[in-house]
């Protein structure tokens, strides 16, 4: 496409007045389309219907000591549960709890433990009215609303293309009120970016001034390739290992994009100190989680093999709506000079950036249309995106035909935006 | 049996050396029975054996909008669930959320945002340095280790046969400091009583001097009657009301002995105001709760009538156990005026009350004999019992031959250790 930031006036005129009659169209089509989350469409969630029908003889309900999985104990989770969980992280499975079905709530109670009862002997973050936190932009909105909750004043860290600004990170962590940060090193939320080498190591490394600085490491798409050839992200325990660091990562991971959303398993993977800490929390916080849902998983995923074996079937599903998206957005902007969005090989977001100033108002065309976005500005903390620029697309749940749809109004809103912008008739 | 405190010297020493012969022969017996959680036995968990053998047709998967519950939403939990809660509670399903499988978690998180966020906008209680919380005594350990998880001093307030002292509450809710107290308001844990109406309208009543003063209304015992006519509790919702102070009571309960102990559901009744709070917190901390386990449940209980048909089916289990305790404390202590005991009609528990600094030396005595008791201490808080008097018994886990073994071990150490002090040759 024509580069609209340097063409003639009459010709970017023409574009403008091609886009608005298309629009015209859309917003007559009474079209509504929802991309606003990284829900899973119905066809993924019937990959595991056959949850719902095991029968009891299917499930190995008590461990080797004859602890029945239908009665309270096992704190720390089923031996199969946390094996399973253990190979996706790739640590061992005493460094494994086997949780509920939920990961956020995992993230959630480490930062209100850290609040109300610092780590490993730390003070608690809450007497600390300057503490901080790193916030990777753009990021997980669910990440910076426990942030805001827990008041960590959050300072933004851009993303690149092999993870974190770690020279910005390594800057800021000088300053012992700087707490942590989240990190979702694989298939990035929203970028899809996963975290190089390097990064990692330099993670690993980190020095911070804080002794009780926490890297909560969201493993939140660690087997969701879209494609054969999966991003492959180092070990951060390994890394951290080397350097004494391992009690600053707190990993989580879900089965939410795997099995059912919200009715699958979580797990924790930390350090020897810090999963003994955690314990003597869980073992106030709860009596146990539900063992028998996770029997009823590890009884049809019994390694990481048939966790490998599913996430193929749901690539199948996910792969052509992402490339649906995605021909369109090359169609429609490559060479546009007007946005710019990225291609990833995993997880569940496109990431879009427009023109600065313009994001909300292209959010408004859309929803005006029909098309509903992920709140514009969410991707950022306290939902203030300050270049107003970027846009998360969730392909996961429409289907092909209305991705296509979708992502044609999106780019033709796009156009209307920078068209008026260059033309000086913004509205 | 002769009232050892008054027999002649002659007689009580009889009484001694024929107990010591009979722990003689439970030392060498081999004996292992642990009687030391209120933990459902295998047979009432073959009772919801049901529950693991449904098939996809059996629930219903989505609600009146269209929501799927394989997927992420509902957060307040399905409307099945919400309904049938709401029967057990005695309130509109509106005031109840569906939660996941532990109540014990819902109250431990709820104290925890009392302490970071306060309570509808008063003062995070973690900044109160002297804050308080009533402990009803004898009670549930986990409660007290909830408390003192988040430094709340606790002040001991003992139970009557009507609930807790009143007069005792009244006087030290005068203190702004004292932010709440815990109640088993039916078939309370260890003593088995059921609060009576007066007791219910006096706590409803209560105007204490801290406006955010929290009632934990631990429901655990709801509808868990080992008898036909079960204890009546009024409706602590309803009494509020009357005197504004809904605000003040956050109830839970859990279908852990209902159904599956650590993997049934759990749910929180609350008010308007208290509500709103809470699910503005919940979708912080998680997306949502395991809405599949809650359409399993309401699939085979579609209301409290399903449920109480249930938990006839537990209580025929149930009751020959407690009968069993209860028939050889009687025969064993009734008049000895050296220990006293409850006759709960529901509930996990007896309580046994022995002389006055004579607790820890019984339950040392079972040990030895392999009969684990609930740690002594255990019912008080910080797990100290001033008097060394409080024993708890759980009949729920051993069989019937187990527990008239176990009863009788324990009789025969109440005996030993009455003996030694009233002939003053203590060990």
């Amino acid at each position: 496409m024509t580069d609209l930031t340097k063409c003639p006036e009459e010709e970017l005129r023409g574009v403008y007045e091609n886009a608005k009659k298309e629009y015209e169209g859309f917003l007559k089509a009474g079209i509504s389309i929802n991309m606003a989350r990284g829900r899973p469409s119905p066809e993924q969630l019937d990959l595991s219907d056959n949850l719902l029908n095991l029968k009891k003889q299917d499930m190995t309900l008590h461990d080797d000591s004859g602890a029945d999985f239908r009665n309270y104990g096992v704190l720390a989770g089923t031996p199969e549960a946390r094996e399973l969980f253990a190979e996706i992280f790739g640590v061992p499975s005493s460094n494994v709890i086997a949780c509920g079905a939920s990961s956020l709530n995992l993230m959630y109670d480490y930062i209100s433990q850290c609040c109300t009862h610092g780590c490993l002997g730390g003070e608690p973050w809450i007497f600390n009215k300057k503490r901080k936190f790193i916030a990777v932009v753009p990021g997980y909105d669910r990440h910076f609303a426990i942030a805001e909750r827990f008041g960590l004043e959050m300072i933004s860290v851009p993303m690149t293309s092999r993870g974190p600004d770690m020279d910005a990170v390594e800057r800021i962590i000088e300053d012992p009120d700087v707490k942590g940060m989240f990190c979702v090193p694989k298939y990035s939320n929203p970028d899809g970016v996963t975290y190089s080498d390097e990064t990692v190591e330099r993670l690993a490394a980190m020095k911070p001034a804080a002794r009780d600085f926490r890297v909560i490491w969201d493993e939140a798409y660690v087997v969701h390739d879209l494609y054969d050839e999966g991003d492959k992200l180092a070990n951060i325990f390994d890394a951290a290992k080397k350097y004494g660091n391992e009690n600053n990562f707190f990993a989580v991971a879900s089965t939410s994009k795997i099995t059912f959303a919200g009715a699958g398993l979580s797990a924790i993977a930390a350090s020897d100190d810090n999963i003994k800490d955690i314990m003597s929390r869980f073992s106030l916080q709860t009596i146990c989680y539900d063992k028998i849902n996770q029997a009823r998983h590890t009884s049809v995923y019994k390694n990481l093999g048939d966790i490998r074996a599913q996430m193929k079937k749901h690539a199948a599903i996910l792969r052509p709506k992402f490339e649906a998206v995605l021909d369109i957005l090359h169609r429609e902007l490559d060479g546009s000079g007007i946005a710019s969005f990225s291609s990833p090989r995993g997880g569940y977001f496109i990431s879009l950036d427009v023109n600065v100033g313009s994001a909300k108002y292209v959010g408004r065309l859309c929803k005006e249309c029909g098309l509903t976005l992920t709140g514009v500005g969410a991707t950022y903390p306290y939902g203030v995106d300050p270049n107003d620029a970027n846009i998360r697309i969730a392909p996961s749940c429409p289907s092909v035909e209305q991705l296509k749809t979708a992502t044609s109004i999106l780019c033709c809103a796009v156009k209307i935006a920078a068209c008026e912008k260059l033309l000086g008739c913004e509205k």
